[in-house]
């Protein structure tokens, strides 16, 4: 099964790509390695404004990020020029959940962009990881995620 | 225009490289990519301690963000051989902005940073980014940020 | 003195590597370069829970950040198919330190790290380095760690 028919097997829809919200660029490729930007949690169009361990659950938590993941993968569509099947690996993927001095399951609500990637790009998708607290985020985002990935 | 004429033109004279407070370098290069330790604000020749949200309005943090890339591009020079036109692309810069839990424009403060260096590299100067806020940080510094680089 | 030697004399044993507390893997090679995944700190084969500034020392944060190094090394080996001496470079270490608003010795923390890598690799052990507070890990962990590094 192709990436594109894993997606829609998914029902997922790739957006269109989201504008900076700064004096910066969604992604960079340098040789075969693409870095994408820190991507912030969107809900409705809007942004997703939550912090875990206050007014977010941690399965709220893992939505958020499955849906910054989607957005992951749109932006990383354009860096392939369309072409999903150009990726070799997924290489590392950093989230940063907005948490509470308490609030200590940022894995889990990691997993929700984690758990999405490898379903859509299986053994490319497996991916070194990073997920921390951070004290709070851009507009209030209650997640952002960035990304590392290798084209073919 | 040249590099250092944009940088004459800006008034800008690098200052010398700063020594890693700790056990580490200021940089390292692997094949053509240079990544740059996190540097931290200074402000007359101290730390510029601070946290936005409590002690700092957003446009001093965004100067802040601006002294620092200033000091990234001193090392990055270093990192050069002295010429920066070796810089074929800034790839990725982080913005570790000292916030408290209720400071949501670490991507206003960064931009400081990032428009610098837009300003000094034209197209070779945009990069992917990420921005949030941490609990804080060494020395109490109000900003710190790290950047990688390929050379040509 | 070999890698293993070094080890040796500063009578290290290199743990079993971790199992990841998520959806992805310890370590991803990509060309040369191998990302580590964030490594959180470990006591008596449990998760080394604690806050800097609220329930630590700054040489307790350096204690532990020093195991969460060596649990790193033991994920480089397996990523080097055994042999460590094919570490060309260590070229990057992210330290997360839990810290309270108020703790501003990330890098002291941080150096508990730093300074055995310096040990056991030399030279090819001079890293690039952020470190930052942030506002609480995974499992509640005091320190996490991650790293990026060049094989010959």
């Amino acid at each position: 099964m192709s990436i594109q028919q894993k997606l829609q097997a998914l029902n997922i829809t790739l957006p269109a790509v989201a504008t900076p919200a700064a004096a910066y660029v969604m992604y960079v490729q340098t040789g075969s390695t693409v870095y994408l930007s820190g991507h912030i949690a969107k809900k409705d169009g809007a942004v997703w404004v939550g912090q875990l361990g206050k007014d977010m659950t941690t399965e709220q938590g893992k939505q958020a990020a499955r849906g910054v993941a989607i957005d992951l993968i749109a932006t990383l569509q354009v860096a392939c020029g369309g072409d999903l099947s150009k990726v070799k690996r997924i290489v590392k993927l950093v989230g940063l959940i907005n948490s509470t001095a308490s609030f200590t399951e940022q894995h889990l609500v990691t997993n929700g962009a984690s758990e999405l990637i490898a379903e859509v790009f299986g053994e490319a998708g497996k991916h070194a990881r990073a997920a921390f607290g951070v004290a709070q985020l851009p507009l209030g985002s209650c997640v952002e995620i960035e990304m590392v990935v290798e084209l073919a």
